[in-house]
């Protein structure tokens, strides 16, 4: 069979899809939207679940030391490649049922398609699915595409703590995982290519109206743990003169993070989303106040500069205000450029398949900036309601879906 | 027995305080300072505790519906006048062991020297603790001694409740005490006054090296509770000029309370202490963002006019920002002046005494404030260590206490 008369006559089960994501909405925390957050009870079930739908596809299934899945198809005879594609099933706290979802599901019904209509390949391909993408609960993104690459630590295992304190360590082995990160090492070359379908989460496919977003390269993050000391006393009794009162230069560096993105907003964001104030109390001058800043970037130096800025502007307003401030930086990834052959093949399956393509760069992280690490990655996007993600209210349709999905099929095939 | 005649000579059981100031530190919760919240375990404890120190004086205790303990002295005779003195044994979280108590242990030892010099008095003398006078848990304070002077409602009872969720009312049930706030009440005129001693919780009197401070008035806290609420979405994908960051307006708020106290801070104080962000996760651009905003001012009109002032920018700064707001005014006291005899009466006494006198108003709120709707009141502060209060360090030596208690006893003998 000529791979290349057929491939456009691929039919996707879209109720099947339809299906899944009706039952993976009910493994959820209680609240608005979805809350499956990686190492509690509901992500768990999802992972169980996830794992038999991989088993009934007869893909050879392997969970790592951090809870990754890897589905391995592998055709007999002799192969020429090793692609892999996959993405997440955790979600944040009353985020929704897409992010991560499709990119996962898209990945299995790739396996399904090709045992469907039997199509002869010579590449193994590896469903992953990657374990706390989100930084939800560790307030670190990523952890299984970092473990895969080599980039989480033993140390980090020990040291980062969830709100009740409990260590990474501890809720990766609560789950049954052996938290053995050198088993979850993938060595470099391994891969030919890591191909992942995601919604874009943001509002620019939609309002352009294209089908498929192409993706150019993937935004990565920095972030800044600022901590400013100042000292508590009775709101009603310490004159104004006398404070030194932690909140005050805590809401200037807010606002200041939203002044130096301003010259530069086409380029990068920059968000103040974690806040923390001690003892929080109405009647007591804020002894300590705590944000995370975040700028995310495609241009490395655009990043750095904000960087340098910020932490300037914080010695700065720090001093003005007479309180002491511990400033770090906690994440400080690099951008990621996706290879332009990946970019034109992308491209072409799609303009062939009669879609409306975009190039676009990822302002969200993605398992596939990690991967990067140990082989040629590709990310495609579809539309999604409003630009809307993290938030109940995320939505797309099926039609989308199974545009990214078709796009996916026919670029693992023909990569 | 001529009083007048004795009445210098009286001798303070410095010892007995000491100790009875050593075994209070032990009821507290764990970490630093003092945790003794009321309707928590520590304070049950010191409340039976203290409780049994009045009967061991053989005063006529009583515990109302909420959990004020009144120990009367009851003289034989006819009595001419129901005089009260007290203040509270619960803290904030890591506070201090002198706030409140000072003032509980000087009420007691006040019958102690009565009883000790056996001073013949025509006087019913009540020591009162109340429950509940700071607002730590459920964020409203002087709880007791509005429940005392009828302005305690019972369907605040049932709709305030801590963070936990639990109503006022199922705390105060859980500790053993009836919750039935028209037990409580005391009607205007049964004690002609009430003399409160109590720590400064400022750095004046230390600053100017007096011993006594003759309390002028007592400012009264407005508390404002504002809402700001935005548009959630993706820390990466949401370009700045689509974005309704509701965390963006509560920094502008804070640093306007700061800018609108700076022109009358000679005669009130602005606090922001208690913020929170939702989802406040560092990925998440914030979508509700809520602070309570506090001035205390002994000048009404100063006050009323920084609340509307306030009100009038939340409302600005929330058009400006293309965010939904609810502004509410949560608290609004009226500041309370002390009648001229009783500020002479007590300058007087402790003037006789040897002790240098300031005239102080009271940046703090005290059940003092709320005791002077049923009968007139009086305050007496002594100096506490620079300034330093509601925190571990808020600390005054014995000597300071003990002209404080002198200056009470007899404050409380010649009104």
């Amino acid at each position: 069979m000529d791979l290349n008369e057929v491939i456009y006559l691929i039919e996707i089960d879209s109720k099947w899809i339809e299906d899944q994501l009706r039952i993976l909405k009910n493994f959820t925390d209680e609240g608005p939207g979805i809350t499956r957050i990686t190492y509690t009870k509901p992500w768990l079930k999802a992972h169980e679940y996830i794992k038999k739908l991989m088993i009934e596809e007869e893909l050879e299934v392997k969970v790592d030391g951090v809870g990754n899945i890897i589905g391995s198809f592998k055709p007999k005879g002799k192969l020429s490649k090793r692609v892999s594609t996959g993405s997440h099933i955790d979600s944040v706290r009353n985020g929704g049922n897409y992010d991560g979802i499709v990119g996962v599901l898209s990945a299995i019904e790739i396996i399904r398609v090709i045992k469907r209509l039997k199509i002869e390949i010579d590449k193994q391909i590896d469903v992953i699915v990657f374990a706390a993408e989100e930084g939800e609960r560790f307030n670190i993104g990523c952890l299984g595409s970092k473990a895969i690459t080599g980039k989480l630590t033993e140390e980090q295992l020990n040291s980062i703590r969830d709100r009740e304190g409990k260590t990474l360590l501890q809720a990766i082995q609560e789950c049954g995982f052996s938290g053995k990160i050198d088993e979850c090492r993938i060595a470099k070359g391994y891969y030919n290519n890591f191909i992942e379908l995601h919604i874009e989460q943001g509002p620019i496919l939609e309002s352009k109206g294209k089908d498929i977003g192409v993706v150019t390269g993937i935004s990565a993050p920095s972030r800044i743990k600022v901590t400013f000391k100042g000292m508590a006393g009775h709101s009603g009794t310490v004159p104004m003169d006398h404070r030194r009162d932690a909140l005050i230069p805590l809401a200037e560096t807010i606002l200041e993070v939203r002044r130096i993105i301003e010259p530069v907003k086409d380029l990068a964001v920059g968000t103040v989303g974690f806040i923390q104030v001690k003892p929080n109390v109405a009647t007591i001058i804020p002894e300590e106040a705590t944000a995370i800043i975040e700028f995310r970037s495609l241009n490395k130096e655009v990043k750095d500069q904000l960087i340098e800025t910020i932490l300037t502007r914080i010695g700065e307003i720090s001093t003005k205000n007479k309180v002491d401030y511990d400033a770090k930086v906690i994440v400080d990834e690099k951008p990621v450029y996706i290879p332009t052959y990946i970019i034109e093949l992308i491209e072409k399956v799609a303009n062939n398949l009669g879609y409306k393509t975009l190039r676009i760069p990822s302002g969200a992280s993605h398992d596939a900036a990690h991967m990067m690490e140990i082989c040629d990655v590709g990310m495609i996007f579809i539309p999604c309601k409003g630009g809307y993600s993290h938030m109940p209210k995320e939505e797309t349709s099926i039609e989308n879906i199974v545009k990214g999905v078709k796009t996916l099929v026919h670029t693992i095939l023909s990569i």
